[in-house]
């Protein structure tokens, strides 16, 4: 078998062989999805538990979706409320969800680590949905489907990311994939926002966005985390778009094919102009979100058949 | 098919012959929910989103539980939290949702006409669970096969609709069905609260209850919306209660088999005395609340078989 | 047939036999759980309602795995939201939900005695999630499990019920549930949390945690009830856990098999030290945990059996 992870924690432990078993998989949700009846048994009998510290109604629907689809048992906890502020520990959290026997155990947390950290302590396969600016490996996942399916390969290819890249673990994750898959990634934003040091991931800093989109095939804008920038210099909404907004102007150095991506949510006017958000000919951001459930079904699928296979070779006495 | 509808999203749009078709199967499903196995497979692999930009306990309850007993996978999403809050606009929202390929929403939303434009920029079935001050067709369903159950028809009925009717979407669904099936109806209130164009509905209007309810088989009664009423006259509660609460007085002069109906939640002492509400052989408030899982069923039900057999006549490639 | 309640509201309505049993069924629930495929059909087509009219992630979420688990159509409603917002009375929420038709129906609430009044109002079986100060009786009944299994018995044991009693639904359900089984109790704790007429359930009251420790069996830890202490003596962090805080020094003077248990969250270093409680060989907690959703299974098919058996008896026209 390809796929080789107890758990799905970041881009960084995997290798392509796995990224590409995984992108396989999710095509054939893409079709499943698409189709009148959208079930399947694949993780039937298995318990999924949703654990948002952090709010994201996109991503947990797009992961509670995709465990009922496989026809999982799916739990959403409310972490924000009571045990949290009753004092409890994270690790007390997670050992106590733990010793309710989950199979899939879906994580976002607003501290980089946490999400490993937790997988320590329990049995079951843990998906990271995002900790702090460190991962968000679905998102990159699902973005790789959406370019490969529009590219027709996923490989030496120029992909610009754009804006807020030091806050943003959805860059990170990023970079990292297209870099395992050979693609050649540059940065551009202000030095506020990408900082010199990111070039290490082996990509080229660009200040200027008519530089940095210069013949480039796909365009990745990302979000302005506001609400994770303590302390510096955070621009003007206005200032910003006319620098690094994404618009018809800076869009047409990329190449004529050149598709235009972002995570959501979209501040329009901000970070993109809203005409290219709804442009079908250059827009994939709804492919995105389409890409993101088919993406969590194939990595919880295979998560779990890592998961049976383990538990068949050594039964585990709780 | 009898049941032409994409949508739920007003009674506006329906014919008398849909209204019928879709109480006669909700009459099946007051039957099903009755016995000790409730649950059917007309949704099964089907996916149900409820989305509500208001709360409603009870509605989403109701919505709820409908889909689930049908076999639906089914997921709420709480708008009120992050998206919104991170300032995306709703049909962003949609489109993000829609990209996850659903077959029902449910939507509820402050904004009259917001639940319309949503629904078209979706491929799924909308149905409005109530918009501003414009409709709440479920309600207004529910309501009549309430009534046609305890007076054997629904139609040449007399019927008082009393009190908040300027501010409430129950009111005005309520009114267009009740009309389409050539019922009298009047309307019961002070004329801040019930404004003299609501005549267009063909409603006769009367400011004293007295006269008011004289005769009628049906006594609706409504909640007194606080919290939409912006500005102008709020009168208080005690000389409401004397002038408008529904009390034994004034029920007096009603039919004497007339029932009382209430959307709820209640305020008891306000719009209604306690005891009538409580009065088994007159109340049909808890009956109300039986036919609104039923109705609902039965909408989903029929909206997901037009859905069906749109998408084998033309089959859509997303 | 051995559990003959229509509801479970409390420890103080069962006989030990009824306890027995459902001890003796728990056991099933938890191999099922421990089981590569954790699902059976016990409640198929039936609907469970969970109503939590006070915030608890942990007792929420084993009820609602206990309930999907065991194939019920499982409901959450928000009970802090609209409704009650609304001024809507806690009997007409009851009888609003009960015209849904649910056939469980689990509650907590703040207030002693508001589970037993609902259960009054609606035809369904009801569980007491936790009431005031007054119940919870699937918390004593996990514990007695984790006891049973690590005992190897349920009666004559020393039994020590350490710290806030007096603020403790958790303490008065293990009292009553350990009396019925001849155990012999001590209360250990301040006056002020353990007040002197808790004799009247046959328990011996201690001051001091050496001497009330002193051979027993098993070691119950309390939560410091902080947010349930209106007005009295409120013992800093610090003078507690010297006093009444679980430590080794503490722990030493109990049987060398004494086992530790705690019903959660823990405030680690106030009633008990870290290092206890995450000591394999001493602390039951974790265990409790999972016991917890093995007796909800297990007291939910029960009552679902009761309520069938009463059904085909004398069907019900609602």
């Amino acid at each position: 078998m390809t796929f080789r992870q107890k758990h799905l924690l970041g881009i960084e432990n995997l290798g392509p062989d796995e990224i590409i078993a995984l992108l396989d998989l999710a095509e054939q949700y893409v079709d499943l999805n698409r189709r009148e009846l959208k079930h399947s048994d694949a993780l039937t009998g298995l318990t999924q538990v949703n654990m948002f510290f952090e709010n994201s109604t996109r991503t947990q629907a797009s992961f509670e979706l995709a465990g009922k689809r496989l026809g999982a048992d799916v739990m959403n906890m409310a972490m924000q409320a009571s045990s949290i502020k009753k004092g409890e520990t994270l690790i007390d959290t997670a050992m106590t969800l733990n010793a309710m026997h989950p199979d899939l155990l879906v994580v976002r947390h607003p501290h980089s680590g946490a999400v490993d950290l937790l997988s320590q302590k329990v049995n079951c396969a843990v998906l990271n949905a995002g900790d702090g600016r460190h991962e968000h490996p679905t998102q990159a996942l699902l973005d790789a489907l959406t370019i490969r399916r529009s590219k027709g390969r996923l490989h030496r290819l120029n992909i610009a990311i754009c804006g807020d890249v030091a806050h943003s673990r959805v860059a990170r994750s990023n970079l990292i994939l297209l870099g395992k898959m050979e693609n050649r990634v540059r940065l551009v934003g202000p030095p506020t926002l990408v900082p010199a040091n990111f070039a290490e991931f082996g990509a080229e800093i660009y200040e200027d966005m008519h530089e940095g989109l210069r013949d480039v095939d796909v365009v990745m804008m990302l979000r302005l985390q506001k609400e994770r920038m303590d302390g510096g210099f955070i621009p003007s909404e206005r200032e910003y778009y006319h620098r690094y907004g994404l618009d018809r102007d800076k869009l047409s150095v990329a190449k004529p094919d050149a598709i235009v991506m972002h995570p959501g949510p979209m501040n329009r006017g901000v970070e993109i102009d809203g005409e290219i958000a709804d442009d079908i000919n250059r827009s994939a951001i709804q492919e995105q979100v389409e890409m993101g459930v088919a993406v969590r079904m194939a990595a919880m699928d295979l998560l779990a058949r890592n998961l049976r296979a383990t538990r068949a070779a050594e039964p585990i006495e709780a």
